[in-house]
This record gives C-alpha cells, sequence and structure tokens, in this order.
C-alpha cells in the first residue's frame, strides 16, 4: 500500500516534530494514545480475560491463551473502554462488556481459522494449526458461551440484545462470505454486506455498548453505533489492502493470504472491474480455480497497481472514515472523543 | 443390546395386553404420549423453529433445515414443554424457549459432527458431509445466536443465566472428550463427568426452564433440574450402549460409531476394567492407535459381552433412572408427572 498520505503512521518521529506537534509523552498513534489514556481500565480488562477464559478443563485456557496472549490489536474492547470514558462514566461495568467484546472476536477468529484452515495468526502458528481443528471449534464455543455469561452478571437485557444481535450478523457475513469466496461473479456490494456484517458490526456493538453502560440517550447510542460501523468498515478495508501492500514484517501474518484462498476482497474488485478478457482469465485462475504458480502474487499486485485498485479501495475507506468522525459531532467534545476522531484516519491509513 | 426388561420398547404390543395396560388411544412410548399430549404446543415450537432459522443468506436455513428437518426426538423441547405443563402453565413462554434448546442442540450437533467429522447423522448424510465443514461450522454459531436473541426476547435474566451456563458446560464437556478419546487411562468418572456436561446439563436446563418460566419456587425448579440431569445421564448411558447393541436399522446411525473413532464409553470402560493382558492390547490396538481391522467390532462386541459390560452399564443407567424418578416425588402429581417417571425409564430401556 502507498497511501496518499500516511498521518499516523509507525515509524518514530524526529524529537523535534513529536515536541512541535504533541506532548513528548504522548503517542504519534492515535491507537496508542486512547490505550495510553485508558491505561487502567484496559489492565482491568486483561485482568477480568485472564480470568474469565480459566477452565477445570486444562486445553481451554491454554488454547485461549495461546490465542489472547499472541497480542492483537485489542482495538474492540478498547472502543468500548473508550465510549464510556467519552462520557465520564465512572463506574466499572465496561471492564466486564469490554472483556465480552473481546471473547465474541476471539470465537470468531478461532472457528475463521478452522474455517480457512489458516496456519497463521498474528505471526504465529494458528490455534488450529497447534491444537487441531476440534479444539479451536470448541473452545471458541466456550468462549462465545462464556461471553454471554459474563453479559448476564451485567444484567443488562440491552447489551444482551445489542450483542446476541451482533453474533448472529457477525455468523450470517462469515457464511456469505463462503458464498463470495472463489466466486468471479461477487460484486462490490457483496463485499460490502460481509465486511459490514463479519466487521463492522462488532465495532458498531462494542461502541454503542460504551454509551449503554454510561446510561446515554438513544440518539447518542445510536451515533456510536453509526461511528462503530463506519469504523469497521474502514478498518476491515485497509485490511484488505495491506494483504496486497504491507510489508509481511510488520503486517504479522503473511502477505498475499486472501489472494492464495481466493477471498474476493475490494483491491481485486476495482482490478476486476476494468479487467481485459485475459486478465479476467488470470483472476479466474488464481482465485477461482485457485490454480496459483509462482509469480501470481507479483502478477496480480501488478495487475491491482495497473487498474489502481488499492488507491480506488482506500479512497471509499476514506469516505467512511468521513462519515464516521461526522457521528462524532453530536457527541461531547472531551478529548476521547478527539482520540476517536483520529483513530479512524489511523484505522484507513495504517501501513501495518 | 439385550436389556434385562424393555418395559417400554417399541414391538407392537397384543391388543389385549395395550387395552389392559393404556386406553387404545395412548401410545405404549412415553415419549410418544408426551409429544400426543403436548402436541399444539409441539406444533407451535416447530413453526418457531423453522421461522427463526430463517436468514437472508440462504445457505443458514438449508443447513439448518437438512439437520432439523432430519427429525431427531425433539426430546429437549419436549423437556421444557412437559416441565412448563406440570404445572398447568397457561402462558406461552415456553416454546420461543423450548424452540432456544433446540437451537443450542442443533448448534452443538453440527460442530460435533465436525469435530468427529462424521459422515452420518439421523440415518442420513451429516451436514457437514453435505454443505463442507466451514458452513456448518458457521451455521452453528448462528444457531447459537440466535438462541440468545431468542431468549433476549423473551427477557427473562434468569434463563439466560440457565441457559448461557448450560451451553458453557457443554463446550467444556465436549473438549475434555476429546483428552478422553483414545485415552485408555480414561476412567468412569472422566467418562461421567463428559457425558453430565455434554448431554444431562442441557436435559437439566432444558427441564428447569419450564419451571422458572411456570414462576414456581426454587426448589421445584431444583427438583426439576435434577430430574433432567438423571435422566439425561441414563439417555447417554443408553445410547452408548446401543453403539454396540442396535439393530442398525433401528438406530438411524451406524452401529459401531463410538468404537470406531476410540471414543471411551461405559460399556468399553466395564469391559477393560476386567481385562486380560492380551484384551487390553486389542483395546489399545483399536481405540486408541485406531488400527482396527475386519472383525474387530465383532470381537468388541464379543469382549463386552464377556465381562457383561452391557449389564453394568444398563445397571448404572437405572440408578440414575431411579434417582430421577425420586425427583418427582416433589413435583405437582399429574398425568405429566407420570409420563416423566416413565419417560426415563423409556430412555435407558429404549432399543433404538
Amino acid at each position: 500500500m502507498t497511501p496518499a498520505h500516511t498521518a499516523h503512521d509507525n515509524t518514530p518521529a524526529s524529537p523535534a516534530t513529536m515536541a512541535k506537534a504533541n506532548p513528548p509523552s504522548r503517542s504519534a498513534n492515535p491507537l496508542e494514545r486512547l490505550a495510553e489514556a485508558l491505561k487502567p481500565d484496559m489492565a482491568a480488562v486483561n485482568a477480568l480475560i485472564i480470568d474469565r477464559m480459566q477452565s477445570n478443563i486444562p486445553l481451554i485456557p491454554q488454547l485461549a491463551g495461546h490465542l489472547i496472549a499472541g497480542g492483537g490489536k485489542r482495538i474492540r474492547p478498547l472502543l468500548t473502554l473508550a465510549s464510556a470514558a467519552l462520557f465520564d462514566y465512572k463506574g466499572s461495568r465496561q471492564h466486564k462488556l469490554a472483556a465480552c467484546v473481546e471473547f465474541i472476536h476471539t470465537a470468531t477468529l478461532l472457528h475463521d481459522d478452522v474455517v480457512d484452515e489458516s496456519d497463521q495468526r498474528r505471526g504465529k502458528a494458528s490455534a488450529n494449526a497447534v491444537f487441531g481443528n476440534e479444539a479451536a471449534v470448541l473452545v471458541g464455543d466456550f468462549l462465545f458461551s462464556r461471553s454471554f455469561q459474563l453479559m448476564v452478571e451485567d444484567g443488562s437485557l440491552e447489551v444482551l440484545r445489542i450483542l446476541s444481535n451482533a453474533s448472529a450478523v457477525i455468523a450470517e457475513g462469515e457464511v456469505l462470505q463462503l458464498s463470495t469466496t472463489n466466486n468471479i461473479d461477487t460484486t462490490e456490494a457483496d463485499y460490502l454486506k460481509v465486511i459490514g456484517a463479519k466487521t463492522a458490526e462488532l465495532f458498531a456493538a462494542a461502541c454503542e455498548v460504551g454509551g449503554i453502560v454510561a446510561d446515554r440517550p438513544a440518539g447518542e447510542c445510536a451515533a456510536l453505533r453509526d461511528y462503530g460501523m463506519y469504523l469497521g468498515y474502514g478498518f476491515q478495508i485497509s485490511d484488505d489492502v495491506l494483504d496486497y501492500a504491507a510489508s509481511e514484517e510488520r503486517l504479522g501474518k503473511s502477505l498475499g493470504d486472501d489472494f492464495k484462498e481466493g477471498k474476493m476482497t475490494l483491491p481485486v474488485l476495482k482490478a476486476l472491474a476494468k479487467a481485459s478478457p485475459a486478465e479476467k482469465d488470470f483472476w479466474q485462475r488464481t482465485m477461482c480455480d485457485l490454480d496459483q504458480k509462482d509469480g501470481d502474487l507479483a502478477e496480480a499486485q501488478a495487475l491491482i497497481r495497473k487498474h489502481k485498485g488499492l488507491d480506488l479501495a482506500l479512497a471509499q475507506a476514506r469516505d467512511f472514515a468521513a462519515k464516521g468522525r461526522k457521528c462524532l459531532e453530536a457527541l461531547p467534545g472531551n478529548g476521547i472523543r478527539q482520540d476517536l476522531a483520529e483513530l479512524i484516519d489511523f484505522a484507513v491509513e495504517r501501513d501495518y
């Protein structure tokens, strides 16, 4: 990816620039900035996650821990914390609910890796590769159930409604993705439906729940939800762009995974829309028939570049980012709101 | 299986016996009798199941329908209906919650078949064999989420607590079963832990929920729960006995599945407890190393017979049945209670 501007990338700024733009203690990356601002909350969430993934069956914390300790950006629980903090909510309900959101996400990752037969996740061996598909499916089920147990402890039917709806929509998105994978007739509308369901829905729910615990009016909760939805779209499109553009080392997973699996993501759909008959044959052979040979990924990248697939996809992601920032205007204007506004740009422009 | 007495088997009784024992219109099988007594309720549940497994993603109802239309005894939703009817509950909440219970069960079957790599379920091709493992995992997730959506619609946090706990325990039981499968060191205590979690827990929850909707005191709900738990133990032991003893045609699935997969069920554990060194080698080779050849299943059946494995297992199942019947004494003595008392014997003594 060669984004037109990388406002918040992760390369160290010179001390002089740092001093000018931010106080020295502030990270230039809004994700890190939010994590810093919400550090005690995030520590409480991490402690809860470790505590509540325990079971008398040792394989469960072993397997769950493999994935959870593997890191990841923890962006979804952070969104719940940030949304509650936006309203200066002083209680601790958001900790448990942020853990719920992360458990649901972890469960879908476990099932996703089984579905995709992935052998890597976050730069290390995937849980299914280490522990077997059976255990990955079942521990996913456990984390999913545990998440609902935590919601019941919290006791809000509204939160249960939001997160059970999100879970159903995620599963629908994943099933829909099965029918778009290796399918040359996939449209951009199909693609947007898939990423809306499998990614944006949980971002939206994570944000909305923060408003619910802070007991905010429906309009504000809806604005948060919409913000999360747009953030999710932007985040996923960026992810799909990075799969053709990132440096493998920074991405922490193999480049070209979507290509290898024949996932019809936006950069490919953009290139397909302008493909010559010969190019269309190439996409059919490589992504639909999965008949791939050395050099095909490079050829795919060249075709995407030729048709400006990354730029066009990123432009669409930036549209979502602009809409997401707009949603924040209905919400209180504290420092968290500024970080959330910058986060949505960062989600789109990041290079890892 | 050659049970010592088959009180409620499915072979037609002579007209004379029928007339003496039951009015001619009553089935000799308490499961069918309950289904008959609760026919309008069960019709409402079936309609709800069909209605709520729908989705805009056509593969979801196709796959779910394959399994749900495939029949099965519907014993779990029937337990919820019967438990509510035991108290003459007149509302309709039990319909939605019975559908929840069946969705959870269906989701676990889908994931179970993926885990076991089964190609048959209820006498026909399993969903994963027809639609692929990926779809089976994801549609299982959908049904599971849908079940929680239905519970939220019902609005009882107590029901949500019971069924989210049951779901977590089921997943734990399935994970535990992974470590007992192909493991010659499996103890009877391990086996009971597995079947308690993967089977009895949902039977218990299905019954308890019926008491909750009827708004009964905690003691009565607990008695129902305990009844369901014992019924589940008895039902599963009987299932495991049938896998070595039933006629394949009546069972609706292949005989010897547990043997082929190396599941250490009670009949095998009974035979193992008295095995000679050579017999132990046989079990090790066939069930742990899964090095099986023609005639091994017959040899396994002979060894189980030699050590009275089926009789001993059934005796244990009958103990559970007696305890379950005892729990019913704390509950109202209407016709449903009588059917539930006979159901627990039937669950143990059935030959299919």
